[in-house]
Formats: C-alpha cells, sequence, structure tokens
C-alpha cells in the first residue's frame, strides 16, 4: 500500500483547511473578539500538519487502488474532523473537546445538530466558522459521491460511474477538471442564494452564513429561532429554492454547461425527487389548513418551508413543528429517511434508492407468478444490473438495522426512547433536529451525556459515508488483503 | 383458475373452525352463562358457510398453480378471520364488529394485542375462545410457512423447500402426511406445556388457556397483569420454556421423530437464536441486578422472561417493563423486530434471515477489495443461490418501509409518535404489547380510533403472511396473469 501518497494528499487538504481558517480569524479581528486567538493558534497547528505530511511524502502521485481509496476517504474525513475542531475546542466558548468535536462532525456531515443552547451569544467568527464548516463538509461530500464511490461500487453508487471515466486518457487530468466544474457550480450556487438571502432583507454576514449553510444541506444558523428569526416568506421561499438546488445531482448542473456528460442527464431522480416534495408539501399545507386552520399563503410557506428542510436533510425550521401534532410529526419522521437525490449535499437513504427498490419490487413480485419471466431493471435509459440492485436494498438493510442499533446504545445512555430513536434517524440521515423536548427543533444536544456524543458523531460519520466505506476498514480481512 | 377448488378447502377450514366453537359453547352452558347462544349461533352460521362451499364445490383437487396458492393463503385467513369473530361480536361483552375483528385478527395472527381493559369481567367461554383463536392460528402459520411459502418462492422462504418433496410421487398424500406430524407435534407439546403449568400450581383452565398461548407465541392471557398474576418462577420458566419451544422450527421436531428428514435438521437457526437469547438475557439481567439492584434469581427471571416473551413475540409480562428504564426499554423495542426461527408459531423477522444477511454482507465487504473474488453463501449446510439472497435482503427493506409508512398513518388518525412507532412494530411483528400508556404492557388497544385498528389489522395480517403473499394479490397483473 502506498501510504505515503494517501498521506501527501491528506496533507494538502489540512493546508487548505488551514487557510479557510483565516477567514473568521480576519473577522474576530476587525470585531476586536479575544477568540482571533484560537483561529490563528488552529490555523497554525493545521497548516504545520499539513506543511509536515507533504513535506515529508512528497512524490508522483500512483492511480489508487481500491483499499487505498477506502483508507483516503476516512483518512480525510477524520483529519478535517480533528483539526476542524480546534478553533471550537480552543475559543473562551467553554466548550470540551467532546463538544467541539460533535459541532465539527456535525458541520463536516452537513447534519447540522448543534451542541449551542444560546447561538446569539456566540461570537461572529465562531458562527462564521460553524457555516464554513458545512460548506465545505458540502462540497466534500459532492466530490466523493461522484468522484470517488462510483469506483468503491458500494451500495449501488456504481450506477454514477461516469462511463467516459473508465476509457479517459489522464484521468487524473480528467478528474481535476471535473472537481473544479463541480466547485464552480458550487460557489456559484452559494452566491446567487447569498444575494437572494439579501434582497430577502437579510445582513450581509447573515446572507453569507446562511448561503453556506442553506446550499451544503446543513442548517446551521446564527439564531437560536434558525431562519423563524427572520419571519419573513422572502427568506423562506429562498431558503426553499437553494435547499432543493444543494439535493439535486451536480452533475446535473455540469451537463448544463460542459461536455462532461455525454450520454442523458440524471433526469429519473429529479424528476421523482420534486414530484414527491410537491406532493409531501400539498398534504402538509393542507394539513395545516384544515387542522390548524392557517392561511393558504401561510400554510403554504411553513409546510413547504419543513417538508424541504427535512427532505433535504437540511433541518431548518421556522416553528417548532414539533408542536404541530402527530401527524405532522409522523410525516417529518418518515420524510427523514427519504433524503434527496444522490450526487447532492443531501443525506439519507436518497431517491435513487427507492426508485431502483419499487422498481425491483415490482419485477419481482410479477415473477413471482411468471417464475420464467426475465425482468430487466432501467434506470434513466441505463440497465442496472444485479449487483446494483443488491447494492441499493443492502444499503436499506443496513440503514434499517443501524438505527434500530443505535437506538438502543444511545437507551443505554440513559436516553429516552422518543430522543433515542430520533437522534439515530437524524444523525445518519445528516439532518440535524430530532423529536421530542430535549432534541427537538426547539431543543439542542448540549445535555447529551458524551458517550451519547460520541454515539451520534458515529452515526453522522457512518450516514455520511453511506456506511461500507466506514465499515469495510473495520473489517480485519480488509488489512490482510 | 380453478377458484371451485380453493372455495371447497376453504369450506372445509370453515368447517374445523365452526366445530373448535363448540368447546367455549359447552364451557359456558357448564357455566351457565347466557354466551352459549353467540357460540351457537356463530357455530351455526359458520359450518352453514363451510358446509355450503363444501357442497357447491366438491371436486377432485387438482396439484395448485403458485397463482392458486396465493390466492388460497388469503382466502383462507381472511375467511377464519371474518367468521372467527362472529362470538365476540354476537357475545353479550359491548364489542363492535371492529373490536371484535381487531381482536380475532390479534388472536389468528398470535400477536397478542387485546382491546379488553378488563379481561378479569370477561365470562370463561370468551376467554377460552380468545386462546383456541391463538392456538389455531398458530398451528395455522407453520402449516402456511412449511408447505405452502417455500412454494411460493417469497423473500427467501424458498430456502426451506423439503427437498424430497419436488420428487415425491404422492404430493397430496404426503402432504397430509405431514400435516399430520405437524399437528401431532403442536398437541404434544401443548399438552406437555399444559401438566407443566399445573405441576407449577396453576388452575386447569388457566393452565388450559396458558398452554394454548404460550405454544401459539400469541400472548393473551386470562388476567390483566398477564402471567404476572401468578407471581410464581416455576410458571415463568414453564412459560420461557414453551415460547422458545414454539419459536424453534417445526422440521427440527419432525426430524426428531420420522424418516421425513433426509437431510441434517434446521441447526443452523437453532443453535444462532438461542445464543442470540442467552446473550440478550444474561445482558437485561445483568442491567437489572445494577441499575435495579435486583437479586440474582428474580432479576435471571423476569429479565429472560421478557427477553423471551418479545423476541418470540408472545408478549406475555410480568410486570410493566415500560417502568424498567431507557435502557431496556431500548433492548426490548430492537428485540421486538428479531423474531424466532422461521417453520415456528414466532413472528418477526426471523432469525435466518439475519443469518443470511449477516453472511452475505461479510461476503460483500470482502468482494470490495477483491474484485475478482467469487464468494458462496452457505446456510445449514445447503449453498444459498442468489434470488434466497436477494428475497432475504428485499424483506428487510420491505419490514423497514412498512414500518414507516405504518407509523405514518397511524400519526395520522392523530396517535401520538412512541404509541405510533411501538404500534406498528408490535402489529407487523406479531409481538402484542406496544409502548408508552396508552398500547404499553400495562395497556390495551381498546381507546385506538376504528381507523387505527383497521391500520393495525392491516398490519398482523401482513406481517403474519409475510408481506409478499398478501401485496401480490393487490397488484393488477397479478389479476391479468
Amino acid at each position: 500500500m502506498r501510504l505515503h501518497n494517501l498521506l501527501f494528499i491528506t496533507g494538502q487538504f489540512l493546508l487548505a483547511l488551514s487557510l479557510t481558517m483565516l477567514i473568521p480569524l480576519l473577522l474576530d479581528l476587525e470585531a476586536h473578539n479575544p477568540d482571533w486567538q484560537a483561529f490563528i493558534l488552529s490555523a497554525v497547528l493545521t497548516a504545520l500538519a499539513g506543511i509536515m505530511m507533504i513535506a515529508a511524502f512528497r512524490g508522483e502521485i500512483a492511480q489508487l487502488s481500491l483499499k487505498e481509496g477506502f483508507i483516503l476517504t476516512n483518512l480525510i474525513w477524520i483529519s478535517c474532523c480533528l483539526f476542524g475542531a480546534l478553533p471550537l475546542a480552543q475559543a473562551d466558548i467553554g466548550l470540551s473537546y467532546t463538544d467541539a468535536f460533535f459541532e465539527t462532525v456535525s458541520g463536516l456531515t452537513t447534519t447540522g445538530s448543534t451542541i449551542f443552547a444560546d447561538l446569539e451569544k456566540l461570537p461572529p467568527g465562531i458562527i462564521l466558522w460553524r457555516s464554513i464548516l458545512q460548506w465545505i463538509g458540502g462540497i466534500g461530500v459532492v466530490f466523493m459521491v461522484i468522484i470517488l464511490l462510483p469506483f468503491l461500487r458500494v451500495s449501488g453508487m456504481q450506477l454514477f460511474r461516469i462511463e467516459s471515466s473508465d476509457t479517459h486518457d489522464k484521468p487524473a487530468e480528467r478528474t481535476h477538471q471535473l472537481m473544479k466544474n463541480i466547485a464552480l457550480w458550487y460557489m456559484f450556487l452559494t452566491l446567487a442564494c447569498f444575494l437572494c438571502y439579501r434582497l430577502a432583507g437579510m445582513g450581509f454576514l447573515d446572507a453569507a452564513n446562511h448561503a453556506m449553510t442553506t446550499l451544503s444541506t446543513g442548517g446551521y444558523s446564527p439564531y437560536n429561532n434558525s431562519l423563524g428569526h427572520f419571519n419573513s416568506a422572502g427568506v423562506a421561499w429562498t431558503g426553499i429554492t437553494f435547499m432543493l438546488a444543494g439535493s439535486l445531482p451536480f452533475t446535473f448542473y455540469m451537463f448544463l454547461s460542459s461536455t462532461f456528460m455525454k450520454r442523458r442527464p440524471p433526469l429519473s431522480q429529479i424528476k421523482g425527487f420534486l414530484t414527491l416534495v410537491a406532493m409531501l408539501s400539498l398534504f402538509a399545507t393542507a394539513y395545516l389548513m384544515i387542522d390548524k386552520h392557517g392561511g393558504l399563503g401561510h400554510s403554504l410557506t411553513t409546510a413547504t418551508f419543513h417538508v424541504v428542510s427535512l427532505i433535504t436533510t437540511t433541518g431548518y425550521a421556522l416553528e417548532d413543528y414539533g408542536l404541530w401534532g402527530h401527524p405532522v410529526i409522523g410525516l417529518l419522521f418518515m420524510v427523514t429517511f427519504i433524503g434527496g437525490c444522490s450526487g447532492s449535499t443531501a443525506g439519507g437513504i436518497k431517491i435513487f434508492r427507492f426508485q431502483i427498490l419499487g422498481q425491483y419490487f415490482s419485477n419481482m413480485l410479477q415473477s413471482l407468478y411468471f417464475p420464467k419471466k426475465i425482468s430487466v431493471n432501467m434506470f434513466n435509459y441505463q440497465r442496472v444490473d444485479d449487483t446494483v440492485i443488491a447494492g441499493v436494498i443492502l444499503y436499506f438493510s443496513i440503514y434499517f438495522i443501524s438505527l434500530l442499533i443505535m437506538t438502543f446504545l444511545l437507551s443505554l445512555t440513559g436516553l429516552d426512547f422518543i430522543s433515542a430513536i430520533s437522534s439515530s434517524a437524524t444523525a445518519i440521515a445528516n439532518v440535524g433536529p430530532g423529536l421530542g423536548e430535549m432534541v427537538g427543533p426547539a431543543g439542542n444536544f448540549a445535555d447529551l451525556s458524551d458517550p451519547a456524543k460520541w454515539i451520534m458523531v458515529a452515526g453522522m460519520i457512518l450516514g455520511r459515508l453511506e456506511f461500507l466505506s466506514v465499515i469495510v476498514i473495520f473489517t480485519p480481512a480488509f488489512w490482510r488483503a
């Protein structure tokens, strides 16, 4: 194994991470906030670690093997979480390292669960750093899902292998071009979101923070009442639009702008996703109008906002939907599992898996009474082979069993059942808020015990890396191979 | 389609059902209880329906096709539920037909959820009828799972096809012999259970009622406090022993006594199941001793009893384990999903599916970094082919999605989240009690709205018939075929 190659690449990521720490540093310096020292210290430490790794392991990067791909993925995420937590741990805001690490993992995985009871007391640099973590995490996930996972052939992701990539002459050059293209679109959409928030009346910093956490479907907000703070339909609809934009496959955007995509765009997922969002939003709107006697405009805005916020796994709230009554809670709990499109910043099980499961299930039912019939599963105009289907339905099983085990483990720490099951669901889907008084949209995760926080951290990372990419490196056979 | 064959067979089942109504009839007559009129009326109606069907559709029974197998399965279950509810609906105990039907389905599916707030006020005939329903349901499930499902090739059940059956000269004769063998073992074990309960100090009727609902892993008890009523370690351990006996595959018993099984006995499932039960019981015992400062004997008895009661999907209780604290609730919620061995009276996902999933998952992880390696999945000394594996992992997905949808539907009826999710889980696993004040072990299902009761009925039937056998007949293509 060429560990030096992997450490060299990880070093580059750490160096980049240290540079992003300079932005909140400048903000705190300008605000004469003593926290700038925490940022400079963290930036120096992170940069040192990065530079040492680059210097020590400098060299030509060979084409990575599958095994190296798995190790690299885990290495980069863990390193960024460890070093990204430094500013939060060192700033004078009373966080233990567990809390700082929890908040950072929740940020980088774009989950958005917070341990801060009162966000509005935090210095602007820390607030901005939380938003930057989510923004970095968002683009990190898109890179990982589009470039790396299809080659690792896990959970049906091989479906998204970009055909031309197998035959391309210069794979490294092509990967760089792909990353540049994704990054440009990500920045463009963030900027557009920022401008819309500004037009809707947000201040400069608020708009910047929210644009970063909207597009990454992360959901951190500088306000305790989340986007409800602004009490503005313009803000709500901007949020809806760009949470959805962040949940569409980035390959779709690239298709709009480049010659990368020689085949048809990933419209199956997008159509299915938007249809589902529309149906669920209309249902929730009707419920709010009938049961809570709300006006059409207000009901449509709040219902759509919360459906979109949870299905895109963002986790913003306009109000405490935990008080809306049991039918909405049931709906939103179900929605938590669905998630956005694959190749986006959204978490959850993802739309394409439901589509492939549905099609396979329907073919399977037919084969029960036509045993001789051979069905072909199609997705987005291409044939879906059996290993993809097995990966997809296996993913549901892993998701389900992980949910049960994590609920049990959280119960062991003394957490009540409703907090335990909703915290598990929200962590592995990378959503953010749970259900119940403690971890619901009006609560926070501060009162969880340290073991419970570490279980949540594990759940967030497992969910974000789609389980298998993490689990595989914990098998002894992997290291013997 | 030879509908006349199917109706002829269903008629025979109804005739048999009407005969069983004579037992509580005699009991109520002897107790001078006016409810005997409800039983005689129900018995006459059921017998008439059965005799009419037999007379009208009498004839040689041809070998059934797959499609006819599905229809027959559903037809028999639904007819028995409809007619089995007659005594409860007609007796003077204030039940609506919805309530009577709920109680009957809960009985025949061996779920054991009850709508009676005070069981101890019920006449002995009604109590006995509830137990008989579970006893019939128990043997019905074993027949269905061992004889019918393997041929329907659903959810991995084809794994349990008895090899010689394909080549046997006289399939009908062999099926009769198989059914006779199963029935003898079922009766023998029930009798053994009855005697043990008697030895442990139970009265004649109590022992009869409990023997029937123990072996069928149904869980109906004549007492509001379930088996806790007796406050006896002897009763508890008899319960533990025979709940486990009901959860072992009946093919194992047949192996002990006959020449049916030419291959090795189904030991993989049994070993896995008993090991898991022992581990979970020890864990719960340790928890009760440490956290609740219980003595070893009492902790071991109550912990083992409740683990066994829920993993075998019986649903008996010695005390309200809802008060034992969050870790136990988390454990027992997880256990609810596991279930017993296939080919037994127990519900849930079943041990063999976890075993096959585990093995497939581990092979799959290896194939991630050894892409060329071909793994063979083995179970109980036989090769497991790909359609079995696909059926098994698909079953987890269906189970998980059904749980989410059912939780959502129950929330729509106004049920709170914890009652909704635990009622869904308990219905599709055919366990019985849920969580929370309302539907927990100390509560009952009387206060559910009528729509919620019908959703529960659907969940119990879906779970008992392993989903696909029901879902398939609701697809239009099935009827076009």
